[in-house]
């Protein structure tokens, strides 16, 4: 299945893509694509649901983040060979992890806004997890039994609160919009191989990353098994799991956001976002004129 | 006002402490202390109830986290120049950020978990700050507008999976059980001032730290107005904001927490704590014979 949330930003409604790409409603038949719904028998309900029987959705249609009511955004760096080399960064021996704020979950096509002083910030697709059930203590071997599905993430980064603000990376990861989820949650049965995923990011239409899973240090089971050791992962968690090569801080010179920029990304199979960037005060001129913000 | 939450973990009811000291249910009139009940406007409505006619509830009643909903939960290290001396760190020119898993938070006086494989578990007295409304880009002047109140906090940590295991802080501060939070939630209004907190905590009765909000490097105000600057806020968010000196890391040699230790803390005017503490595998037994996990 490729679930989807729907509607106003904040109040989103659950959805579905058929067969042949078209939008459909989900309210009928549960209240979000969140919590219990997750589970594999929530899940397991929803694929019971005849998609042709659901109200068709404008084209149009404003799409949310794909999943709701995350409690916790983890994220996992220096997650690719290749992105690792590019950034003169060693291999890690054993997943690094850090947290982006949960309010910086957006929809894929929404305004990507520059934080207020901003001059470093950048671009990261990746493969995002999104836990189905509760884990704590699990086995790498069981650890994909604890997974709802997958879904593309753009994890933008703020390079000098990243880095140069001393502490940990948590200051560059969660400003306001800086985590588009979507466009579809994808269950995993719709992912025949999930280590030959192909992932590509572009701004202004010039390809900036192109990556495969194929090169991913950690791969999802061992993340999920990893992390449910040193913290209970609960429903609707989400994991981002690293990015490949091509980040705006690895160039050189190093090229970041800036306002108008025209962000693009995919991964096979997950589908795609695109993100208008757009600077902080232009956004409050632009909230202030009554212009929609996404 | 002192807000709680009491009753079953998981299903907490609202509730506050009375001017006498005893507990009151609060469910008639609010559906949790959460969210929007967390606001300037949602606290006058609270405050507007007279104690008096809500319905008491017996002593023993458990108490859970005292907030509910916690999207983010943050943390601040090295935040008292007495600690930072006591482990050798420099003074921090900036706050140091890093993120407990909201999983973590249990009540003030549920059981601790060992975590499986642990032998550095550590104790941290904190005080606490419950985010009431959004915050995004508040000056430090009018920060504890955007503040419903402050609790107390132990800080659990695992301190080989907090600094050997690589990357951040992150995996030794969210194991399960690593939050207790409580027992109240105390509205600003209630405490005087804010620089003069004593904070202490005992290990079977020993005192082990002894501290006071006067030697915090980042206050209250100064902590909201930062992070606001990276990362929006949120009602319910809980922000705990570095301990004193005392921690068993500290000590020489180190001391850390084992099966069957009682850990007992507090801070002026916010009540106090019990943790007893139990190892992974007596826990998993003493789940498995249907003994009370808190």
């Amino acid at each position: 299945m490729k679930l989807m949330r729907h509607g106003a930003s904040g109040d989103e409604k659950p959805g579905l893509v058929d067969a042949h790409g078209g939008l459909r409603d989900l309210s009928g038949h549960v209240r979000d694509i969140a919590g219990l719904a997750l589970s594999r028998d929530g899940l397991a309900r929803l694929r019971a649901v005849d998609p042709s029987s659901l109200p068709m959705l404008p084209p149009e249609t404003r799409l949310g983040p794909c999943v709701g009511g995350t409690g916790n955004f983890i994220a996992i760096g220096l997650n690719y060979a290749d992105h690792a080399a590019e950034i003169g960064a060693e291999i890690p021996a054993e997943p690094i992890v850090f947290n982006k704020a949960p309010s910086c979950i957006v929809g894929p096509n929404d305004r990507v806004i520059l934080p207020k002083g901003s001059a470093k910030t950048d671009w990261e697709v990746e493969l995002a997890i999104v836990i189905g059930s509760r884990a704590s203590y699990v086995h790498a071997n069981e650890a994909l039994n604890y997974v709802a599905g997958l879904c593309l993430c753009n994890d933008l980064s703020e390079r000098e609160f990243q880095l140069e603000r001393g502490g940990t990376w948590t200051k560059g990861k969660g400003c306001p919009t800086f985590g588009p989820l979507g466009p579809w949650l994808v269950t995993l049965d719709e992912i025949p191989r999930l280590d030959a995923l192909g992932l590509w990011l572009d701004v202004n239409g010039e390809r900036m990353q192109t990556g495969s899973t194929a090169t991913m240090i950690f791969d999802v089971a061992q993340i999920v098994a990893y992390l449910s050791h040193f913290m209970m992962l609960m429903p609707g968690d989400v994991i981002t799991t690293g990015t490949p090569p091509g980040v705006g801080m690895g160039m050189k010179p190093p090229r970041f956001l800036k306002n108008g920029d025209v962000v693009t990304l995919g991964i096979d199979g997950l589908g795609q976002q695109r993100q208008e960037v757009v600077a902080f005060d232009d956004w409050t001129a632009k909230v202030a004129a009554g212009e929609p913000t996404h």
